[in-house]
């Protein structure tokens, strides 16, 4: 059995994010991966356990700039909170529910009780976009900007509130709302999920 | 192929409830079903088109008397929002986070693109859930006990917070927090969920 290397790492991922690409995830397979120059079945097994694994790293290397960019524009100078939500809003819902990220979390509800993988994705993503707004919304208590409170549990009141109207047609395989009505109808979701949470943790009105 | 009855059907679903409390879904199979007295497997096939089909309709069976007798307690004559609001709540969230129910959401997130099947279960379950949630919702902002608001967007925002703490728990197979610290848990999460409802959709203070 070769070493592991990064390079080889890679290699394989580039040619299997062509693979699913072209034939989708249920008829990709490790067969066309290895025919396709990815190495022996043996060697690409060695660096990735299933298909499953094969998907989630190509889906997850295809997307971790878009989060880390997104998660960046949660700006803690904007001094006005309920825009700075609302752009990071739209941003992370379009992504989270764009076709390869659905792809995605739909395998890891489904595998993700083999072999450690859910938590070992849940720290490579959804653990650090929780980080970041838990830190952007611990700053904006802190200078008065909302309300005093336990900002871990506001973070995950703000993440639920985004993807509320949109969680079911994720989760029970409905129209995609997303596709059918484009950005404005994620604007408009976001919108009202800021506005329920600003309610709840925006400063309390003076008097 | 013989002619599909309800009562032919109600005896498959009994052995396969069997079948599955026994050997969980993994090990469970077709076969073992027609082998303790199912019927033909085609016979079987004939009901159920696969054997996540014939999970589905085992769990379902088993907790729909279960759902109903929980959408009950939403009682709009309890002059207590908040108080009906928990109540519903904490039953509500404590059956979706069951291991039964939680095994029957990850299979059809996984497998509901499939002939349907998503949709069809959409249907039968967390619609049902959502029409009774929104008439309540609704029936209170008639009454001045709620602000007047879209109830169908109230109903997603109510339910998403009410999951809030525990969806990533359960989309990324993390410790189950329901087993390790039971009902109180539970019982903390829904009344942060309902007071951020409250603050968003309760009536405005006088002044």
């Amino acid at each position: 059995m070769k070493a592991k290397t990064e390079t080889r790492r890679q290699a394989i991922l580039d040619i299997a994010e062509q693979v699913f690409a072209e034939l989708g995830f249920e008829r990709a397979s490790m067969d066309e991966v290895s025919k396709r120059g990815g190495g022996s079945k043996a060697t690409i097994y060695n660096y990735f356990a299933s298909k499953e694994e094969l998907f989630l790293q190509v889906v997850y290397r295809a997307t971790e700039a878009q989060f880390l960019a997104i998660h960046d524009t949660l700006d803690a100078s904007e001094p006005n909170v309920q825009l700075a939500l609302t752009r990071f809003g739209e941003r992370f819902v379009n992504l989270l529910h764009s076709r390869d990220v659905k792809a995605m979390r739909r395998l890891v509800i489904a595998e993700g009780g083999r072999a450690g993988l859910g938590p070992h994705f849940h720290a490579l993503g959804p653990q650090r976009s929780h980080v970041m707004i838990q830190a952007f919304l611990e700053r904006a208590m802190e200078s008065g900007k909302l309300r005093r409170a336990d900002s871990n549990v506001a973070a995950y009141h703000f993440k639920a509130l985004l993807e509320s109207e949109l969680m079911e047609d994720f989760q029970f395989h409905l129209v995609d709302v997303k596709a059918a009505d484009g950005a404005d109808n994620i604007r408009t979701k976001v919108a009202r999920a800021v506005d329920v949470f600003m309610a709840a943790y925006g400063p309390r009105p003076t008097a």
